[in-house]
């Protein structure tokens, strides 16, 4: 029994009731009470309502010096189009270590894009019994983080086009003049970030009376060539009609017209960069290198050279703290951050992981959801997240389910919004064998980094014994610490802990240092062909215009960061058709881009889409509000 | 000496330091202390941070049967581009009212919208000693209002050109199927909103399998005309270049592209919905019977044809509740609702008014700002806001400057951002003498509601006795019930105490009941004449294509809605530079649209910006974040 006085008993039912039925019915704890549950005090945060707060960051520097506790990462095998309850089992693990196994226990999540909620994908807060509640305001909105990114992302989208209509209409020295323009006493001065420009042009004047023309021309004219611009305006909806746009149509732009796009919220690198950023410092200064595209020179332009680095960080200040809530038997989750799995890292934020490590302290548990399999998620959460964060993980969960390795065992495909074939829910164990093909892969590159990895089997309602023995044998055959049925769907907490002791076995017994994939003082094709051969690839094929990139890129000084493979989730290669454990087979690059703020290159593997959009009857067509209540109906 | 326990004394600097300075040097109190004096407890209100809250709507519910305060209202004379002080006017007279006259007060205030603050206009809390705090939360995000008016909207016209584009491309029974599948025993049921469709359309069938071939081609195909759409995107940027867009370019949209564009938030029908509305049901309504355009055959299609009103008013519900924040002397603010005063009406929420007054009761006061002079603000707060609250204002203010005036009276031009021409810094007796006319037609006009009106002379450093005295002498010829020179910029509350007491005279002399300039029960034709009258206008001129429109809305019935004009503020008539009461003009209707949801028709009386841009040198160059302290710097 726990000594937390913030535990909550749930009584189950079966069948299991819809998500947002089971999420109503639990009454949540003032979350001020969860937070007193973590030793924070009024001072370390700020409520939004009564069911949210934020944490301040000032708790880190409080703590500093005092333990962290075991740091567990959940990722999954490659998933079916429905999902294999990663989030879900993530919830219920710390269920299980904080309810029934007297634990100090922090659940990390990331925030969901409130578009899809809409559209055809529903809520993100988990399922069944393991679920952050209140579910809608996990859903919807919740601290505003997304929208603080949508206003800092177009604001630098603005700035890059209207600074291009200023600069074609004005000469050198008419420009310089409203870019520093005199004041009463006739005296000019810099803003604090043209010295940042200044100094980043080698020029260490800071009277700008004192400029040549020439430095006043170089200083002034950005000069950004058009063509070359890889900054997208962002909008948290699914609007598919926004993919791809002219903008500048109105007469008062002077057929300045661009073709150029809208990616959804949670693309925008300014995400990637709440995610990996470790302090207000920091971020002022990631968000100031981040680069729109280059001068028609070939000089990578930065938001600073735009004169907007400090307004982005002024907009993202509350942005940073993240956001504190709990689980339906009344742990602690810190939601925050949410990048795209597929284009970005996918890992909830550095901070997030930070803070709770420092308040579970020795001995307690900060579990931490990477997006996607061991090929995109926990690959970017030891090669990116941790080599930023210079944390170390003591165990990595792989979540699997008897669908997903069927699938990957040569059963039928799995579409959603279809019924499943009866394949599925049936028993049929040599298809189960079969799959675990995929699954000893991810346990193998997940060992590789040095950590215990735990299979966690999420079992479904249909599942049978034999075919969760096969899973078992099949994960200790690839030197899994140990593999795990676990209920918590159905049964929350008390049904995840067996996966808590093996997870708590797991993190004691770890004793290895974590070691990265590849260094980062090798060229970007040697990581790329690193990253490539852990696909199972056996090379990599260059499109002219990735070697284009990539040579400008390393031009430009950028070669030393991590990458960022762009790659769909549902395949080890590069095709989401193809199944199992693929070999043999050459990857290829189509492009490569650079999150220069966020700190990666992202090279792309065919075609991610960046927005969604909405089928023909959206989600939305359920959701209402009950006018006497003022509750949130059909939310799924 | 006041009996509240929050009020704050200043210490005041001559000259007066800059706004943003003035802000940072006071702590302000826990908003919590601010709702205790308003006798509200935690029940009542939402933290968002420690000193911002939200008040729920409940609150009305419980106070309703007891007594409001008194009403006041707060409009200017036409104004220069630099603005006369009608925000910091509002302010520093219920500092006036709250810390040195111990009445109870509460001031109500638009939102700003958090675009401009990045472009040119700076924040919008008022000015030197009389100023909202925290001023960097007022003007940044605030409860996030705006970002959830800014998804709604969104989301509304992500649904329009995705429901045209699935149109296209299925046929009747097809749409049908996706709309209403049937579930796993075959059966089909409408979602709520579909039933409001089918009532719509005069179908009164429950079951969809009941529905004729010809009643499912009704309900399914909206036939949206594509050329009709008068329903935008929205971004809260100052982003010029999405002024004239085309979307749809992308190659799954199958070349269904289209020309459309975004204006700023506050544009946005939502905003005046959320200022008009008096409830979460009649909010739920509003949103529902939003109409987007037309279908081919010229009936209107609303959100709720769309059978998105109820996810609009999910992404809305906690928009709703008023935030309450502080003045620098610690009296309440209660912050809400920011639409255009040009192309919407301009005023604060209906439902924050309510609240203050039932929080202040019987003999307190609620200031509420209208947006510019008394043919814009005054005449929509009236005829638009007051008709849909029932609310009558007992005294209406008048905010004069010697500088205003003197632009009337045939003084140079005033040009944001270049110095002033010294006929405003020296006295001109004669040049305010001559500017009254403009300050005596506002009187009048206001006078005509039945009000009592005080004028408040805004004093600048540079303004002479005799020049206060001229307008005095003009404002009472005009028949103004007081006319009192403030010094609230310089002194906070002490220089407003006069104005207080004008204030108290007025409201308590009130006998009148509110007259409307106009019936709603004429046509849409006749109710624009009534305004233009009142603007000095010899008559009114339709381009064919506002008769057209005119027509149109009154045979889809929706003639008895009032009128809102979107008329430039810098002049009674069509034409800014007729400054002064001009007479005699035609007032030129160039197109008639309408907001069915918020409920009024806007005649557009030449183009109104409804995107700003932003300069060579945005103010976002200054405005940085210090990174120990976490404080804004340069926000002005």
């Amino acid at each position: 029994m726990s000594s937390s006085t913030t535990i909550r008993r749930l009584s189950v039912f079966s069948p299991v009731p819809a998500d947002i039925d089971i999420a109503n019915s639990v009454e949540p704890l003032p979350i001020s009470r969860i937070a007193e549950e973590l030793n924070l005090g009024s001072q370390h945060y700020d409520l939004y309502g009564k069911y949210k707060a934020k944490v301040l960051l000032s708790v880190l520097d409080e703590l500093q010096g005092s333990d962290d506790g075991y740091y567990v990462v959940v990722g999954g095998i490659t998933p079916t189009p429905l999902g294999e309850g990663k989030s879900t089992t993530t919830v219920g693990l710390c269920q299980a270590l904080g309810a029934f196994l007297d634990k100090k226990v922090a659940t990390c999540l990331r925030q969901p894009s409130q578009g899809p909620t809409f559209g055809i994908k529903g809520g993100a807060a988990g399922g069944g019994y393991s679920q952050v509640i209140p579910m809608d305001e996990f859903n919807l909105h919740l601290t505003g983080d997304i929208h603080a990114i949508t206003a800092a992302n177009n604001l630098l989208a603005a700035a890059i086009d209207t600074r291009i209509f200023h600069e074609a209409s004005q000469s050198d020295k008419a420009l310089f003049n409203r870019l520093c323009p005199p004041n009463k006493e006739g005296k000019r001065t810099f803003a604090d970030v043209m010295l940042r420009r200044l100094k980043k042009l080698g020029i260490s004047k800071t009277n700008p009376d004192e400029l040549t023309h020439e430095e006043i021309k170089r200083f002034a004219r950005l000069d950004i060539d058009p063509d070359s611009i890889t900054w997208r305006r962002v909008m948290d909806v699914n609007d598919r009609f926004l993919r791809k746009i002219t903008v500048g149509q109105g007469p008062e732009e002077k057929g300045m017209i661009r073709e150029t796009g809208f990616d959804i919220s949670v693309a925008s690198e300014i995400m990637a960069v709440l995610a990996l950023t470790t302090s207000l410092a920091d971020m002022r200064e990631r968000l100031g290198r981040m680069v729109i595209g280059n001068s028609k020179d070939g000089e990578p332009i930065t938001a600073d050279d735009l004169g907007v680095g400090g307004a982005l960080t002024v907009l993202m200040k509350d942005a940073i703290n993240p956001t504190l809530m709990q689980t339906l038997e009344g742990t602690p989750v810190f939601v925050h951050a949410g990048p795209f799995a597929n284009i970005a890292h996918g890992n909830s934020s550095i901070v997030a992981d930070k803070i709770a490590l420092k308040l579970v302290g020795k001995g307690g548990f900060v579990v931490t959801e990477a997006g996607f399999g061991a090929d995109i998620g926990t690959e970017k959460f030891m090669n990116i997240k941790c080599r930023y964060s210079g944390l170390v993980p003591q165990c990595a969960i792989i979540v699997a389910t008897i669908r997903a390795l069927k699938m990957h065992g040569g059963g039928p495909d799995v579409v959603a919004g279809k019924p499943l074939d009866k394949a599925y829910t049936s028993e049929n164990v040599a298809l189960v064998e079969a799959g675990c093909i995929n699954l000893a892969r991810h346990i193998s590159n997940t060992r590789d980094y040095g950590v215990n990895v735990v299979v966690a089997i999420n079992k479904f309602a249909t599942d049978t014994d034999a075919e969760m023995n096969a899973v078992k044998t099949a994960a200790l055959a690839a030197r899994a610490f140990d593999a795990v049925v676990c209920t918590h769907h159905a049964h929350g907490g008390k049904g995840a802990v067996d996966l808590g002791i093996a997870v708590q076995k797991a993190c004691e017994n770890q004793t290895k240092t974590l070691k990265f994939l590849y260094p980062l003082d090798i060229s970007i094709k040697e990581k790329i062909e690193a990253i490539a051969k852990s696909y199972g690839a056996s090379g990599v094929e260059y499109s002219e215009q990735a070697d284009k990139q990539i040579e400008m890129y390393s031009k430009q000084g950028f070669s030393g960061l991590p990458i960022c493979m762009a790659k769909t989730q549902y395949s080890f290669s590069h095709i989401a058709s193809q199944k199992g454990a693929p070999v043999g087979f050459v990857l290829p690059i189509r492009d490569v881009r650079a999150s220069i703020g966020s700190g990666f290159i992202y090279p792309l593997v065919g075609t991610m889409s960046t927005m969604p959009g909405l089928p023909t009857r959206p989600c939305f067509f359920d959701i209402d509000i009950d006018i006497t209540t003022g509750k949130v109906m059909g939310l799924s």
